[in-house]
């Protein structure tokens, strides 16, 4: 894994009203934060577990770092994906080396279609988000961030089936106990913030939004980890997601993904009343598709 | 000014088959480096001078700079820019609160329309590149790279009217005698290259590279001083160019205008044999028009 850097720009700081202490995992390995999630799961494999290869169905980055994380251990990957995920995604798998299985794009298809090429390998299925070592491995990233920027009043991450946010939420919440933890969610997917509201689990309807990696529903782990701890959700609009990712390329100079900006969005597009505090950002991915802009 | 940071990219590093340290100009205030010699002009103006103001006719990231720099000051800033600049560098000059005139693409164009500007206003005109207090501006950034990264074998910059790459080859020859200095220049715009084989100052004969920063012919100070110090000027095809700045957003996830891409263009084009040498490359600025890709 890189250690990777904070990000600071005034301009962006001026849009949100707060501090904004962007961790840059849009330059971690693969491009996301993904690759740490991966990278605890399949090392902690046994060696005739790591033999049969692994296996996942993803839209995408934890397809791509599933695929990397295999081939530096030296075992198989073995990858369903949706077929409108965006092209950048499915070249990373294949360039990662990983053999790739399209299905159509929803989650019984994802599912059926994994369970099939797991009776052919005997791979083990490494879950993109419901899974203990998954989830441990993406909390990662926010120990590092407070290492690096200690004194932090609020956190924020993207929400999508939430193996990010659990691990955020674990790990900031045990080091600093006093810390908010917002999540942000696109309005077009938004099953974690109905969650929240109702306290019962209910799915994504759709998958039509811009920020593709946030297409997910919640999982039997991630949802009561975060209705327990997660302070607040907020949600964006599709306009704001574009809007937000384009300031953070043209303001920051950084490549972000639509579903890395949704914590921007968010926290422009809310009335959050930050008031100047330091805010951690989780930048989560940088794998913007340069041939097909949302803009 | 910021002290801008250095990026490396493994991905980048292999297309270019050496070790890349990249100073990132396309962070530095108004996205680019021309803030250093227009800070250095601006700030070194008598107080009688100054109160009429700063004039100055630029494709765009000077009169950017110039602009902002200007109302630092609490001084009016004229500015003459062709009409076919970018989007995005008219709109930063109109956002610093510039005066803009807009001209012909030429630089007879420029020149006449800065004068009658000039007698109307009596600003004091700050030449792009080819005034000492700029030049001296611009080598900051080598001084600086070279602080940060202090064992650099060859260091690269692009050159257009020559400012930058004049502060960078008296900066990096005074601190470093023994470090190659490198010019990268776009082959449609190649009159450096064109003075250095043959001795004698050439302009440029177009205006249509997509480096639209590097459009401008040598000047009278700038000429000599590359001519007797630089090692080598390297030329970058447009398709080089245009797939350097690609690859630097999409590798590097980092955003740079293409004129800030031909040096890696011009090492991934050339044989220049660096042999995984430490390069030291200055990202020139990342003013890139996100609504007109060049791909």
């Amino acid at each position: 894994m890189h250690r990777t850097p904070i990000m600071t720009c005034e301009a962006l700081d001026r849009l949100a009203g707060a501090r904004l202490f962007f961790k840059c995992e849009n330059l971690q390995k693969a491009g996301a934060f993904k690759s740490r999630g991966a990278c605890n799961a399949v090392f902690s494999l046994s060696e005739k577990q790591a033999r049969r290869g692994v296996l996942t169905h993803s839209s995408g980055n934890h397809a791509a770092a599933l695929a990397r994380t295999a081939r530096l251990r030296g075992i198989p990957a073995h990858i369903v994906m949706p077929q409108n995920s965006r092209r950048v995604k499915i070249d990373a798998v294949r360039s990662y080396g990983g053999s790739l299985t399209l299905c159509e794009p929803t989650l019984p298809s994802r599912e059926s279609t994994a369970r099939r090429v797991q009776e052919e390998t005997g791979a083990t299925f490494i879950h993109p988000y419901d899974d203990a070592r998954v989830i441990a491995g993406q909390g990662t990233a926010a120990v590092e961030l407070l290492e690096q920027v200690p004194d932090l009043d609020v956190l924020i991450a993207p929400v999508g089936g939430g193996g990010l946010l659990s691990g955020t939420l674990i790990a900031a919440k045990q080091m600093r106990p006093g810390i908010r933890v917002l999540a942000a969610e696109p309005k077009l997917a938004d099953d974690a913030y109905r969650g929240w509201k109702t306290g019962r689990f209910v799915a994504v309807e759709r998958s039509d939004t811009v920020a593709d990696g946030l297409r997910t529903s919640l999982g039997k782990l991630t949802f009561p980890i975060i209705m327990d701890l997660v302070d607040e959700i907020l949600l964006a609009s599709e306009d704001a997601i574009v809007d937000a990712t384009r300031q953070t390329l043209e303001r920051a100079k950084t490549v972000v993904e639509p579903s890395a900006a949704v914590p921007l969005a968010a926290l422009i597009e809310n009335d959050v009343r930050l008031d100047g505090q330091r805010v951690g950002v989780i930048l989560s991915g940088g794998n913007l598709d340069l041939s097909d802009l949302p803009w």
